[in-house]
């Protein structure tokens, strides 16, 4: 029997894939990120300037790369209204929800982050605005404090329910971090990251967080695999954790365990390692990517001159975009996730399905 | 200065188009004309059973057209939850708010229309259906009594204001009809045609309607040019009212008179006579065109035999629309009308532009 969909999560579900119903889209929603990469560069700037700098950084990237892309994530405050003009019509739009930076907060001596959401944004006003769906972004450790999972998980479901709401689809993203300095970066963490980003898939494909696609870090660390630990990425040598057949088979129980179509997330590692970690998804039934630094962050190498810029992003930049493309060409399509089973169909397709088609009554209002 | 949009309108009407600004775009929406076409081949049959078949059709359409269109234009009712899987992701979606047929009314023996809106449907529920515009037909004649001129006059204001409500795109069709039996395939109405076509355009321009789209009858009936009288379309002979220099002297004046960008409809046309409506209406300014039965129409010959309707479609249907398409190549792109003069931008575009992104306070509500 198909699995009946509602409209509009269907209809701009759709609008976010290729012709076959794959994810090939990029990130430019960076924002405390590119701050901090232009604060590299520049110093400390007025608030002013910044905020010119970050939003022409992103026009660039939309402007050469969107084309590329089945949809592109952008934010309302930087991304939006200076690089709309670029982001061709065929292509999908989609808005971040989430202020950046997260809060911080000390827990016995380990810095935990909480999410919070941008001021004065809503859902309602990113559907008015035309966009077909919202990403929310939230930084998880299954081992935080319980206070800090349980606010995570309170925004989780909160955005689901707004997105159920105004029938919109949800993306959530998650990334583990540092809980100590340096924490993400070490062996230990590494042979502990598989256990992190399945336990985390598990935690929020539960029905009551609403979530229609996960956008979830490769459930591994590449460069402390048996093939690539001599520093194949970057010149690093480190030791070895596991082997690429355990990693395939991580991504085997990541897709197991998630209860609806996930797409793989760059963090921002070297475009070839990024393009392994997408072989590897893909094959264990990821149903595409949302890239962004491995795909667009060596643009940052030419911030500010313009011209140079521009040129980093017609030859390098679309020459990753391409590869990525091609290496997502057997990404699972959305609807044959085990979630859909292959067929999809509009929840009450009767010929007054539109009668009972509005949003249940706001709490407290009615 | 570049002209202001608002964000859901400017995200929206760039979705319709192709890269170029240009609408090419498919009506499916046909519900009353297409039951009297399945019934002069079935007779009198059971509601459920017509609704079948209507679907169907539209579906069939949907599959083998909608990846030629820019966007496609359907119903809420019979189109939209039959055909949406086969509606490619790239493709704008607009859905019809007007029920069909409209409240006939007899005022001094003459036949008058006046739309009626589909019961329990709304611009809200197609903005959340993923919906990228509304479209509204009204039939219109100047010349109609002053109560059903100020009847379809406010419909159209109605749904304006609604459609502003929701930062949504409105597309306003309106065609001439008949007040008397057969009296639009005359010579009189012919001559008189341009002059009826282009007061409307003036009355709908005006920004209180605050339409976004004009979708147009061709301002003079090519069968009666000197250059067509003879039987060029249909091989019945005519007397000629005008050349074709007078005729583009029409469509020159519709593009004056239009206080937005328009686009040609067929009105059930054949092909070849299209194909020269939009030749002349797009060397005139038109934006590109909204096209149903002169597309399609040829496949209800083969109604109802499945295969040999897709196989019209896939092979007639396909040539028809990939010759409009190639004959609306010169049209003017959208945001070089007068109205916005090249350049658009953002209505807004500080850092927390979406402050008071909201709808206003709904009549009543406050």
């Amino acid at each position: 029997m198909p699995t009946r969909l509602s409209a509009g999560k269907w209809q701009r579900l759709r609008s976010l894939t290729d012709g076959q119903g794959r994810f090939k889209m990029m990130a430019i929603d960076q924002r405390d990120s590119m701050r901090e990469a232009i604060r590299r560069k520049l110093g400390e700037i007025p608030k002013d300037e910044m905020f010119r700098h970050v939003a022409k950084v992103k026009e660039l990237v939309v402007k050469h790369l969107s084309r590329l892309s089945t949809a592109t994530l952008t934010d309302p405050v930087y991304g939006y209204p200076y690089s709309i003009q670029h982001l061709p019509p065929q292509v999908g739009l989609l808005l971040a929800y989430e202020e950046s930076p997260p809060e911080r907060v000390d827990v016995n001596g380990r810095k935990e982050r909480r999410a919070t959401l941008i001021e004065d944004w809503s859902v309602e006003k990113a559907q008015r605005a035309g966009a077909d769906a919202i990403k929310l972004l939230v930084h998880y450790r299954p081992d935080a404090s319980k206070e800090t999972c349980l606010w995570q998980q309170e925004v989780v479901r909160r955005v689901g329910e707004e997105c159920q709401r105004y029938d919109m689809p949800f993306l959530l993203e998650f990334t583990g971090y540092d809980l100590t300095p340096g924490e993400t970066k070490t062996a230990e963490y590494a042979q502990r990251r598989p256990q992190i980003v399945i336990e985390s898939v598990r935690e929020f494909s539960k029905p009551e967080y609403g979530v229609d696609i996960l956008k979830v870090e490769f459930p591994a660390d590449l460069k402390f695999t048996k093939e690539f630990a001599s520093g194949a990425f970057d010149r690093k040598e480190r030791p070895s954790v596991y082997g690429l057949e355990e990693v395939k088979e991580y991504c085997r129980q990541l897709n197991e365990a998630s209860g609806t179509p996930w797409v793989i997330l760059s963090a921002g590692v070297e475009i070839e390692e990024f393009l392994v970690q997408v072989e590897i998804a893909t094959e264990a039934g990821a149903s595409g990517f949302l890239c962004g630094r491995a795909i667009w962050k060596g643009v940052l190498d030419h911030f500010p001159n313009e011209a140079k810029m521009e040129e980093w992003l017609a030859t390098e930049g679309v020459y990753n975009f391409v590869r990525a493309n091609a290496y997502a060409e057997t990404a699972k399509p959305w609807f044959e996730h085990k979630k859909f089973g292959g067929q999809v169909e509009l929840a009450g397709k009767d010929p007054t399905w539109f009668s009972d088609y509005a949003p249940p009554a706001a709490v407290g209002v009615r």
